[in-house]
């Protein structure tokens, strides 16, 4: 195989395609990065068996050379060195070539690197995933459904479906879930084209190949088809495949989770919210749990207020837009709160509570977003 | 104790003081920061007993007002939250009110914070310097020679005396020398000032104080005050007091390390070695040692190169300005020339060897400057 490339693209598809491999591979050949060239494109491969990247680079594009002399073939190179060395090259252009004995040469300039390779008859096949269940959706919005849902999702593995993003397809409608069971995040879209012979509803995505997929995606109004199958999800874009294998296991029914009357509905500026419970949680960081506290007062206003007893206390009046209901004294985790504040992204939300005890729900005012944040507060008072 | 104070003054100010301040203090009250107030200015102290730290918020300066009401005090505040606290505050002043209590009450808009104070009184006493021994140099030329020299400090405390920089002032020229034993760093200035009245040896300045010092310090045409005792040293600026102890030892004559012959010599443009030798030690660094090789060939030529027989080999020529001399195959560490010609910051060097296993120079061309580097190769070939 021998390669002649523009080192910036290349570079692009090998930051894009490392996110898929692992520093601890659990075959030495996944350590590596397939480069495979054709006379029409050269397609670079990463893969740690949960995620499997590929990012293709045509040979040429919009008139824009990307590749300019090719013999084809394929090797496996060491990945953990690879970025480095095409990032510091001196030239604009990087040549590869690789041998039946799986030496590499790569060269740019006068730099040369002569590298170790490894057979690419060795690299696992990536799985076909055969499946009609296909539909499209825009860059853009998955990128805000993923940032939008997916902090919610377990860190922890005590219950592994819980560290994945619950996606269902049901009459045109997209839902995500991710709730690690103090908290609950949750999006729902009108799909924009047909969906309505395609019906899914125990899809779990692991949070890790969302986040991951998230930086790989540049924001962009083009579209990304995403196919699913039993095991599998896979995102196509013009260059880019990304598949993942899913989770294992029943979601939960998290619907129920969902109060549908409330006893106090506190209506507030999100950014004033989330700033005064940034600063009286400074104090509560220390001891780990990071609660404050949130009072109602007369005249629409809340205290937020938190109390580390050997630092010292924090508290903070704030107007609010309006509070209707019962007065409540309720506590809860400052960073779910602002968490959740900033997935909503929105200038006013509405908070509705159902005592102190019983999770609470954080809407954006006005609700065009189908979007929800749900809190499990804490017993302090 | 009362200030009214604004709040992008006070950030400041904390930031420099902080840097004093130890997150596991040898005495409890220094861990926390002192504030005194009294009717001219506002007093921030910081110390881990190394290192001292005061800076000075006048009432007003340039007809700015910083500090807008006052009730001469001190009190101590747990350093570990204040600059989370000061910056995240709503307002563009700060209210500090602190009681015979030692209760600390922090104000800005809405937000309040009560804070437990420590006793000034139990705040150590500042060991005032007594010393003649006191000149002027503007700040940028200092932060210049810090630069090019504490980089060089050992970090291993075999030899304590090693990781600090040697200053050494006589007949009106102040030279700066650090070495960690493998490699060295030296530079050399006529002082300005006529100091020919003062004269000091063996003074050397830990590493870490120089490097917070050059942190601290702005880019400056200014001038700061330097005043040497046996045991310490301190830097002034109209509102900075930065005091250091002294390393005990006697420092090691380091003039009769530098050849003052050699058998071949390189002149060579300082940006492409550096960034040759980057890319021929990216394979180097994993084996930890980072070694590469230099050899010398016909045409004014140098080839650069390493070997890391499990992962591959980096070679490049690299065409130089001139080489005199003998044919030359030398080793070294690639971090330490990377460094060296950093600290040069000249555009063309000099590199003078003298055989393969003396230790070399690196100096700038146009040697103005009096700044020299010398690395000491590696047995290899």
């Amino acid at each position: 195989m021998k390669i002649v490339i523009n080192r910036d693209q290349l570079m692009n598809s090998i930051q894009d395609v490392m996110k898929a491999i692992s520093s601890k591979p659990t075959i030495q050949v996944l350590s590596g990065m397939k480069i495979e060239a054709t006379n029409e494109e050269v397609k670079l491969t990463g893969s740690d068996s949960d995620i499997t990247i590929e990012s293709i680079i045509p040979k040429e594009e919009d008139g824009i050379v990307h590749i300019h002399d090719v013999t084809p073939g394929k090797i496996v190179v060491q990945a953990k060195f690879l970025p480095d060395i095409i990032k510091k090259l001196p030239d604009d252009t990087v040549e590869i070539e690789s041998d039946d004995d799986l030496n590499i040469l790569i060269r740019s300039g006068q730099a040369e690197f002569k590298l170790n390779g490894q057979d690419p008859e060795e690299y696992p096949q990536l799985p076909l995933l055969e499946t009609e269940n296909s539909f499209h959706i825009q860059i853009d919005l998955l990128k805000t459904l993923i940032r939008q849902t997916n902090f919610a999702v377990s860190t922890s593995e005590t219950r592994p479906v819980l560290t994945g993003v619950h996606f269902k397809l049901e009459n045109n409608q997209l839902e995500l879930v991710a709730t690690d069971s103090h908290r609950l995040a949750s999006r729902q879209i009108a799909m924009d084209e047909d969906t309505s012979q395609i019906e899914f509803k125990n899809i779990v995505i692991p949070g890790k190949s969302l986040g991951e997929l998230n930086k790989i995606l540049d924001e962009s109004q083009e579209s990304i088809q995403i196919s699913v199958s039993d095991n599998q999800i896979l995102f196509r874009t013009k260059h880019l495949f990304f598949l993942s294998r899913l989770l294992d296991g029943n979601y939960p029914e998290t619907s129920r989770l969902i109060p549908d009357q409330s006893k106090t509905e506190v209506q507030v500026n999100a950014k004033d919210l989330m700033q005064t419970i940034d600063r009286a949680s400074l104090l509560a960081k220390d001891n780990r749990n990071n609660i404050v506290k949130l009072m109602t007062q007369d005249q629409h206003k809340i205290e937020i207020s938190s109390n580390s007893p050997e630092i010292g206390t924090a508290e903070e009046v704030l107007q609010t837009n309006s509070i209707s209901g019962e007065d409540l004294k309720i506590s809860f985790n400052a960073k779910y709160m602002i968490d959740a504040l900033r997935a909503i992204d929105a200038d006013e939300v509405k908070i509705s509570f159902t005592g102190a005890m019983r999770p609470f729900i954080i809407e954006p005012i006005d609700d065009a977003e189908h979007i929800l944040q749900l809190i499990t507060p804490v017993r302090t008072y």
